[in-house]
């Protein structure tokens, strides 16, 4: 393995973004902060894996959970420095499979 | 679903680059037309996952794979257009990995 290579880098990033959904889900996040039910509406997936990768982009410090105390409850999701710092490679690959995607 | 949901397109592009290893491998090829032996060496993969890879990726044309014959038969992988395309989503991911991933 070469001295520079980006390997771990480069391979652990794409192991985060190649799971099922979540680049699908930060690209909806990208249009602002959304209650999970907006996220959900928007996207063909079950509640309980949004939940599911929501939590892990919560651990991985892309995506913020809000809780505003009013009645109901309001609880929001948002992209952080992190996950917004992802809209340059997430509009690449749209831009890429516009044109080359069936 | 919205009318205009990019969905598809972009889960099928994910899922084609999130596959481990593949966009280590399209990184590598970026640097030019390779032997198999060179990628090899250029990589933490073993030989048997790299050839199912580049097996892959020339099903979904993004890499094509050249034979010379030279006395021993050379064989080079090269990216093709589409793979080609590829480079500002691959560069806007490495950048990415090296501020945010330790």
């Amino acid at each position: 393995m070469k001295e520079i290579c980006i390997c771990p880098r480069l391979s652990k990033a794409m192991d985060l973004l190649g799971k099922r959904w979540t680049t699908l889900i930060l690209y909806q996040l990208l249009e602002g902060p959304q209650r999970f039910n907006e996220i959900e509406s928007a996207l063909p997936i079950s509640g309980r894996l949004l939940s599911e990768r929501l939590k892990e982009l919560e651990k991985e410090g892309i995506v913020e959970r809000a809780v505003y105390s009013e009645v109901p409850v309001r609880v929001e999701y948002s992209l952080t420095e992190k996950g917004l710092a992802l809209e340059g490679a997430i509009r690449e690959v749209e831009k890429w499979s516009k044109i080359w995607i069936n």
